[in-house]
């Protein structure tokens, strides 16, 4: 059962009202970072190394940003906390897709906490303003649940 | 609960019995088209703009298109009317995938109805014919939903 | 609901204790294929063709293999039997997205079973070590359900 906006707003501090779609959250752009670099994936983590980002717009300063055709590292403006027996799912937001943008999200599992940071593919420009809803994030009740996350992205 | 194929087929107007998998419905290309132009996405819509849509296949009048690498703007020929307390959820078809190609989706909203547009990204050159399937939806239960979904997309 | 790793962890034959997650399952790459030539896709899949997958990594006997930019077809080394009354979904994991990778995959279709095949697209040069853990699946109840899958993908 996915658990409609009435009550998944109360995974956040301070939404806008905009923010609130009927059974999801509209996410905003806090952070848009390049990648630079390689990166390394294994089994046990052991060997796992994540490229460098650098910061190239930022809502808090930036009024807007073009994008050419590229991938991009964005970090959410809401915190969210996700509940014990809960996850949650991010899609691109419809107007993203029309205008030739996409963005990728991994599953955010239950007890993460956090700012989370999508992948953004842009096939065609882009202008994105401060702060612009670009995805929406779904929440699903979960039975069976081992544990909670404790991963190293948590409070991010 | 995901809403079986026995249930979510009521959804739509007139099936074929091919759309009709186990858990979710199959989805037919209607049109495709080029995205022209740059798009600007803020977080009001007060200044969100689409990109140009150049049709360059309709499945009424052409058999099939060779597509090569790039993004396009597909558009469903099935119309779906989503009840109030349901959301859809769209993937790209396994065999669509197979070829070198994939298709990317908003959540479709509690209360939506129309005909669908994605964006899909084909990596491998692939010709598709008319009416082709190649995406599946799953529609979801949800709880505690704000409103039903009033869009400018809603009908069309 | 999602039926969460202390019980999905029993669709699986033999999981490693890391990849049991908390509400879904990490998923390890047994082989990687580049793709060669065009598919086809229609309606009925009479005309269905895909390419050829020419096979490039294979965990059994390679250590490990960069990967520059370009997609890939990715065989999972563990072998999933889904439930008659349940759907698989798979994600990127995060740190494959923060690497500049993700993967697209399709519903895995309730009585689905095999070792599913993903497309993954990568962005940024990523080395990959055999056995990585590079999506994770989740499971959802489902009613409603029509049949159960028998595609040709079944058992593979």
């Amino acid at each position: 059962m996915i658990i409609g906006a009435n009550t998944s707003k109360n995974f956040f501090d301070n939404l806008e009202e905009e923010q609130i779609q009927q059974c999801g959250i509209d996410l905003r752009v806090w952070k848009i970072f390049k990648i630079e670099g390689e990166g390394v994936i294994d089994f046990s983590n052991e060997k796992r190394k994540l490229p460098n980002y650098i910061e190239i717009f930022n809502s808090e300063k930036d009024e807007h940003i073009k994008l050419d055709r590229g991938v991009y590292i964005v970090k959410v403006a809401d915190y969210i906390k996700i509940p014990e027996n809960v996850a949650g799912f991010a899609y691109p937001r419809s107007s993203l897709l029309r205008m030739g943008a996409t963005l990728y999200s991994a599953v955010h599992d239950p007890g993460y906490e956090g700012r989370p940071e999508y992948l953004m593919q842009v096939f065609n420009p882009i202008t994105i303003y401060k702060y612009a809803r670009i995805a929406q994030i779904v929440f699903v009740e979960c039975r069976d649940v081992k544990g909670v996350y404790e991963g190293i992205y948590k409070g991010r």
